[in-house]
């Protein structure tokens, strides 16, 4: 679509002019929005692409994850929501599959208008276990951390970087498009106050880091996108499960509260909340 | 030395009795104490072996680096330094190195009271390039920068632990060891105003991050032992000349002033400093 808006302007020389009528274009088919949910076979991620699909009747969602096949969470969503949803396999550590999907989506929509990347790890079984203490630390845990958490949603970023910026704030109640990574308390560093998980803090430490750096550049460019952290409280999925044990209940969320909460945050970001790091009730944490 | 403490004791039972002894013992032998410099082959590394060797007349130096025979500015000071420096071979990258270093320190002094973390990379002809744009983001420039920035330096802290801790302040005009990590400011995410260089400043956040969190840790163990971080300033080496254009003259220091302002804060490092992020000037640096 973005693309024969393209084909059919290419004569017109002045770039802005171009740009806002690729971007209507693009708003005008996609009343709604399209958002991109990156992580979504389990957890958070999928409660996201849940909510989106049932809150807003018109949007648009692309679900990633890295075997479409086995989602068995998606494919019971794609039964539902056959024509706003589509399932593309991207692994955010092969580059390639990200590519693959960027292309994916310019020629089914030609624009986006919120990317989530919900990818994350703290532990794999035999492979990845939070450190306890500094004896513990491994480089190979603290380059699979980094690698899957802060390289990889910065590298989906980077590929959907066009998307967003033809897409901006059209179809939906917002001015901007919107990227928001879902960091963690834990990568506060001004909020450090226990130790350990030295793998996982720095890899979220580093995603902070990273969606600042970027979020300077989309401010100077003027891109109609603002990009946000989120920390989504201490809910109740797989990735949480092995150290829940000390969680007080009512510190223990369920993902349909923590994605509602989150949600409300998306939705009402502005320019001026570009590189902000909030928690889910929207209280801003620290570096 | 420290190892015949121990052995000569195995039979005390309290281990507070045991560790005072084998830390006043190694006292009595390294009166001006035992620092450490692990990246000492050139630039900042190399000007602290220099002033610490030249500055306290009994002080014994380790300079380690990856190829000792080729870093004639250490060789230099050997020839002057013969009896208070020894130079070790160490990669961060190779953790066998690390660990052949701990136990060669084990052996020939049985403590450490300081360690400095010198080395670092921000670019590397035809292999490494600071990043103008996201669009320009790759994964190896990232995971090269965040092995050897981030992980290397806390791997040696790991392996030289018992050596700091053995140490802490003994012949020394200080009450604790002091592990000093050189950051930068632009490591720094709420003082990231200009963007760019992702993977330099990502790996200088997490790095942030790693000695905080082992900060706390330290401080938990009632260790002798105070990390901090420094940023020495735009300092006139290997590393900063290729972006050296824009920076005033008067905003460019010498090696020799940097190291000489972070010696000053490495001396008069207290117990409350454990986890500290300052600049030459002995200003904090926010996260
Ligand atoms: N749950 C919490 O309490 C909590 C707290 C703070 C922050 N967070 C953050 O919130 C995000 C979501 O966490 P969650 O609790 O929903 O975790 P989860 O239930 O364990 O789900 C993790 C998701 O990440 C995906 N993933 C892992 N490696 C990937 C890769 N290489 N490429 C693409 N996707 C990959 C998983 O896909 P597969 O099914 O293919 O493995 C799964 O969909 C994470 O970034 C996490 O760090 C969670
Ligand atoms: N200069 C500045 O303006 C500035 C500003 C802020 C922060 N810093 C930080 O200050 C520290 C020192 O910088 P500098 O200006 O002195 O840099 P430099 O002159 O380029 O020296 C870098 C040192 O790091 C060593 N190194 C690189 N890779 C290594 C590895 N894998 N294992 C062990 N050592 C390795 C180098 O050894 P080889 O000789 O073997 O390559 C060299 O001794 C760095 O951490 C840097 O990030 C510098």
């Amino acid at each position: 679509m973005m693309v024969h808006a393209h084909r059919a302007l290419m004569a017109i020389p002045v770039r802005l002019t171009l740009r806002s009528f690729a971007s209507s274009a693009a708003a005008l088919k996609w009343e709604g929005g399209v958002s991109m949910v990156q992580g979504a076979s389990r957890g958070i991620g999928l409660e996201f692409v849940k909510q989106l699909l049932e809150k807003n009747e018109k949007g648009h969602v692309i679900a990633t994850c890295r075997n479409p096949t086995g989602a068995t969470g998606l494919l019971e969503l794609k039964n539902e929501f056959a024509e706003r949803l589509n399932i593309l396999p991207l692994d955010v550590t092969v580059e390639s599959t990200i590519e693959e999907s960027a292309k994916s989506i310019t020629e089914s929509h030609g624009s986006l208008n919120l990317l989530i990347n919900a990818s994350g790890i703290l532990s794999i079984p035999s492979v990845l276990q939070p450190e306890t203490t500094l004896s513990k630390v491994n480089k190979s845990s603290m380059m699979l951390s980094y690698e899957v958490n802060a390289v990889g949603p910065i590298l989906v970023i980077k590929h959907m970087w066009p998307l967003l910026k033809a897409g901006g704030g059209f179809g939906t109640e917002r001015d901007v498009a919107v990227v928001a990574n879902l960091s963690a308390r834990v990568g506060s560093i001004g909020d450090n106050r226990l130790g350990g998980w030295h793998s996982y803090r720095a890899s979220k430490a580093a995603l902070n880091q990273l969606t600042k750096t970027i979020s300077v550049e989309f401010a100077r460019k003027k891109d109609p996108v603002a990009c946000i952290l989120l920390h989504p409280g201490t809910v109740d999925t797989d990735l949480s499960r092995p150290f829940q044990r000390n969680v007080p209940a009512d510190k223990l969320f369920t993902k349909e509260f923590s994605v509602q909460k989150l949600l409300t945050i998306i939705n009402s970001t502005k320019q001026q909340d570009n590189g902000k790091f909030f928690a889910w009730d929207g209280q801003e944490i620290p570096w």
